[in-house]
């Protein structure tokens, strides 16, 4: 059920996710308190972007990094090694939908930049579920592409982002995921979801922001699904180069950008009873 | 150069402009220190849905509300008739390019949802600014109808949007102009321009959110461009409605909402060579 990863597995998209987490990560990691020796999985760990600031946000915490691709997983190894809380994470290769572990083997389950590429995102989140005691929580971090607002506007621009959110969608995901984590958390049986949106916003006034999140994080984002667009016949090469060229233009001085992503914390219900109520799968 | 009200002057209207300002009121008006006895211009004060909140976030500031409708002024007066501090608000009838006050008159400037209206924000900012003192300040809040974001997603609820935009682009103003403030207000000649981005975000967990900002707020804003709408050809009855009623359906269980406000503060520049330097009208 899991998709075909829409960004690629380049070395230039390495780079893109590891400047993202580093930018990103005081908003995005912000808001839960850290929870004493907690069995963590982190669900979907890509090339290891986030683990860092997990290991951060969760200073005692025993982090269980799984992802489907082993070229990932080597990368995320690699990035990690020398790390002084190395020890603290064991990586493991499994889909998410056949994870090796038995049912409330985690305290917390956290799940960043995945759910939007797959085909059953309420199937993967009660599978994640299953996985949590009861009583254990999880974090769940998307973004929704519809957010990104730019001055100077242009049809161009639009016209590039909206072929990712289409090749995304071809391929099973939905780049658009953020605004429904809440319906997809009570989908699969949590309780308690809380979602916050978390929002970047940049103009000259914020040159970091401009240059981690516009020019390393969105625009190379973006870029990563030309050939699939093109391929698909979604775009041609000189409209895929305006949109891009526009989308860079809204870094210069005198533009802005602005993006939404969607943080949602949740509860797996302690009794049975309360699980069945909330769950509606 | 002041275009038309496009959501009208209905008993409705005020109304929503009153629920709106309740259920923005802290997410809008927090975030600036009071200023000591400060002469404050609020600048299109409608009919005053904003002025308790700005009497509360200034409780020492004397405050000139102006605005180009008698009609909404009346309703201004009427809203503050026995309010505790109905001394420190003054109504003046007068139109944004043609205040009856002297240079340098104010210290503080307030303009919230006016900008959108006007097809010369940036004309009308500079004439704000020559009413500052030099070291006021200016705070700017405006939307941007490109943020709203919802579940269950819908193209009529979109189309139904767009119309409002394009309504308002029609008559002169710029439904979108959020995400220009920064901009707008650099080319206007002020210094120190910060501009925030403050999201309404409602769900199923939030439910005065859903009915004070999606049902009591927003779908009543869309609902007031219905007339210039059909007059403008833009929609038919029957899109018109389907777009209502799925926007109304995103206030279901299940449905999510996301919309931005962007907050900008301002200085009107202590030199004359500062304001030389950044103006660039």
């Amino acid at each position: 059920m899991t998709t075909a990863y829409v960004h690629g597995y380049t070395e230039r998209e390495s780079r893109r996710l590891s400047d993202q987490a580093q930018t990103l990560a005081e908003l995005l990691h912000t808001g839960t308190a850290p929870r004493q020796g907690a069995r963590v999985l982190e669900a979907g760990c890509g090339t290891g972007a986030q683990t860092p600031y997990l290991l951060e946000a969760e200073p005692t915490a025993h982090i269980t990094a799984v992802d489907v691709s082993r070229d990932s997983l080597e990368r995320a190894r690699e990035r990690l090694d020398g790390h002084p809380d190395e020890e603290r994470v064991a990586f493991v290769h499994a889909d998410l939908f056949d994870l090796p572990f038995a049912a409330g083997s985690f305290d917390h389950v956290f799940v960043c930049f995945v759910l939007e590429h797959l085909a059953a995102p309420v199937a993967a989140l009660a599978t994640l579920r299953h996985l949590l005691r009861p009583g254990g929580t999880i974090t769940a971090i998307e973004g929704d592409h519809a957010s990104a607002l730019f001055h100077p506007r242009s049809a161009h621009a639009e016209e590039a982002i909206a072929a990712l959110v289409r090749v995304q969608a071809d391929a099973g995901g939905d780049a658009l995921i953020g605004r429904r984590l809440q319906p997809l958390l009570e989908k699969a049986g949590f309780s308690d979801v809380a979602v916050e949106p978390r929002t970047v916003y940049a103009d000259a006034t914020r040159p970091e922001l401009v240059q981690g999140f516009v020019r390393e994080t969105f625009v190379p984002m973006v870029e990563s699904a030309r050939g699939a667009a093109l391929r698909a016949g979604i775009t041609t090469p000189e409209r895929w180069r305006a949109g891009i060229a526009d989308l860079e233009a809204t870094a210069a001085d005198g533009g802005t950008f602005h993006y939404t992503f969607f943080r949602a914390g949740a509860t797996n219900p302690t009794t049975a009873a309360a699980q069945d109520r909330n769950s509606r799968t």
